[in-house]
C-alpha cells in the first residue's frame, strides 16, 4: 500500500491525526516494569531493553484505535546497543499486531550505496551472504531523513513504493533557525533554507502520489513556527506534515495545524512524553490508561483547533 | 585524553593521515569467510555479522601501525538489525586491541536529550534502570554528526571531554551543492550554506583545543572540493578535517590534502572500498595482504602530495 494511503486510512479509521512518540527512558519506566526486568536481568542494557518493550507493548495496546501512528525515536533505542535495537524491533512488530503504522524516527543521512543500506535497516532488503534479500526482522512504514547531502542522498530511499520518507524541512527546536533560517540571495530558491529544502522536497515527491492525493516524500515542520509552516505548506501542497513540537515544546493545536492543507488533510502531530509520562504527572501507577486519557485529551484538543 | 590530540598522535606514530573505511557489504566478504559463516549460522543475519565481524578484525591487524584511525560506517551494520550492531561492537573493541582510534560515521542528528541519548550510544554513559550509568559495550572516539538542527543538537554531544565529533560542512557526493551551495544574502555568514555551517564549527570548538592546537569539532569536507576546502580552512584554523572522496569518488592526494593548515596539520583522509576491496582488484584470496599494500600504496601517495 502507498505509504501516505496507509496513513490517511488510519486517520481517517481512527479519527485522529495524533502520533505517539515512543521515546523510552529508564526514568519513565513504570516501578513494576523496573523491578520486574532489574529482578530478571540485573542493572544491565538487557534490563532496559526488556522494560522497553514491555513498557511499549502496553502504551500500543492502550493507543492503538486511537491514533494515526507511532514513531519510536531511535536514540533512544540505539543508547542500549544491540539490546536496545532488540526492543526497537520488538517494539516495531507489536505495533504491526495492533495494526499501528510505524514512523521510525532516525533522521538518517548518506549517500548512494550508503543511503541504500539505512533504507534496508529501516525497510528491509539487505541481502545475505548468499546475495538473496533476507526476510526483515521488523520493517517501518516510514523513516525520517535529513536532506542536508541533497538528492544523493534521498533518491536510494524511493526504491521501496511501500515506504516513505519524512524529511527534514524545519525543526522545532529554538535554534533551528541558525541553519534552516539563513536567507537566501536568489530568491528563486529562498527566501530561506527552509524553503529551498522544502522545494527539493516537493520536486522529490511530486510523482509519487497515492490515491489519498499525498506524496510519499513527507516533511518534518515544527508546530512551533506557525506562519513558516503556513508559508511551507504553499511550497509543498501534496506533501504530509509530521509536525514536532506539540504541547511540552510550546506549540498550541492551532499551531500545530497551522500547515494543513484546505481539504484538512496533510498533517500529523506528534507527542511523546505528553502521552508516555502521562501516569507520571496524574501520579497513578495506571500507565497505559494514563497515556489513553493523554492520547484522548490530545485528540478533542486537535478536533476543537 | 583529548580526542584531537588522541588522533595527532596516532598521526605521528604511524606517520599516516589514512582512515580506512570500514563499510562491509556481503560482496565485498572473502570466499573462506563466507563460506564458513553461512556453514555454521546459513543465510541469516547472524551469518552477515558474524563474517563482518572476523573480516574487519582481520583488516584491523593489517592496517594497524600504518593508519591514523579507522571509520566503521553504521548504515552497513545496521542493515543487519540488532546481530549487526553486535558486529559493529565486536569491530571497535577489537580496534581499540590494536591501539586504532575510532571514528563512527552515523551521521546523528537530534535536539536535546534526544541527541544525548546518540552520545551515550557511541560514547557510553547510558542509565541503567537504577539511574547509575552502565558499562559501554564499545565508546567510539568521535562521530559524524550532521548539524542542520543547530546548537541544539550540537552541545549535547560536547559533555564529555574525551570524545569529540565531525560535524557535515561540505559533503564529497555531486548532489551536495544543492542545499550546501545556496549563496546566502548575508555576507556576513556565507558566502553559502557551508560556509555558514563552517563559522558554526570554528564557534562551537574554538574554545576545546587539545595540546595539538585542534579542536574536539572537527568537519567533513570532502576531497571533491579542493578549491571550497581551502576556503573552509580559512573559516575553520583549528578544526581538524576528515576527508572522503579521496580514490574511487574522484578526488586526488593533493585535493584531499587541500585543506591542511600551512603546519601541515588539521587533515583526515578517508579510503573505504580502495581499502577493504584491494583483494577482489587483485584478484588474490589474501584479502588482509592486499589491504596492508592498498594502504601502503595511499599513505605513498598522499606523502608525495
Amino acid at each position: 500500500m502507498h505509504p501516505a494511503d496507509l496513513l490517511q486510512a488510519s486517520i481517517e479509521r481512527n479519527r485522529s491525526v495524533a502520533v505517539v512518540g515512543l521515546d523510552p527512558r529508564p526514568a519513565l519506566i513504570p516501578p513494576a516494569l523496573r523491578e520486574e526486568a532489574l529482578g530478571t536481568f540485573g542493572d544491565t542494557a538487557e534490563a532496559v531493553a526488556h522494560a522497553f518493550a514491555r513498557f511499549n507493548r502496553g502504551l500500543l495496546k492502550a493507543v492503538a484505535g486511537a491514533c494515526a501512528a507511532v514513531k519510536p525515536q531511535l536514540a533512544c533505542y540505539e543508547a542500549y546497543g544491540a539490546a536496545g535495537i532488540r526492543a526497537y524491533e520488538d517494539t516495531v512488530r507489536a505495533a504491526r499486531e495492533f495494526a499501528i503504522p510505524v514512523l521510525a524516527d532516525g533522521k538518517r543521512n548518506d549517500i548512494g550505496s550508503t543511503a541504500e543500506h539505512y533504507a534496508q535497516a529501516f525497510f528491509g532488503g539487505a541481502p545475505g551472504l548468499s546475495g538473496a534479500a533476507l526476510a526483515a526482522p521488523a520493517p517501518a512504514d516510514w523513516l525520517t531523513v535529513n536532506a542536508y547531502l541533497g538528492s544523493d542522498g534521498i533518491l536510494p530511499f524511493q526504491s521501496k513504493p511501500d515506504h516513505g520518507i519524512f524529511v527534514l524541512v524545519k525543526t522545532s527546536n529554538p535554534s533551528s533557525g541558525e541553519i534552516q533560517d539563513q536567507r537566501l540571495a536568489d530568491p528563486r530558491t529562498g527566501p530561506a533554507v527552509s524553503e529551498a529544502v522544502a522545494r527539493l522536497v516537493a520536486g522529490w515527491g511530486g510523482n509519487r502520489l497515492g490515491a489519498s492525493g499525498l506524496s510519499s516524500v513527507g516533511a518534518v515542520v515544527g508546530a512551533t513556527y506557525p506562519e513558516q509552516a503556513r508559508q511551507l505548506r504553499e511550497l509543498m501542497p501534496d506533501t504530509m506534515f509530521l509536525v514536532p513540537g506539540y504541547g511540552a515544546q510550546g506549540g498550541s493545536a492551532a499551531d500545530a495545524l497551522a500547515g494543513r492543507r484546505s481539504d484538512g488533510r496533510g498533517v500529523l502531530v506528534n507527542s511523546s512524553r505528553g502521552i508516555i509520562a502521562a501516569w507520571q504527572r496524574a501520579d497513578t501507577q495506571r500507565w497505559d490508561e494514563a497515556a489513553r486519557g493523554a492520547l484522548d485529551a490530545m485528540n478533542a484538543d486537535l478536533a476543537r483547533a
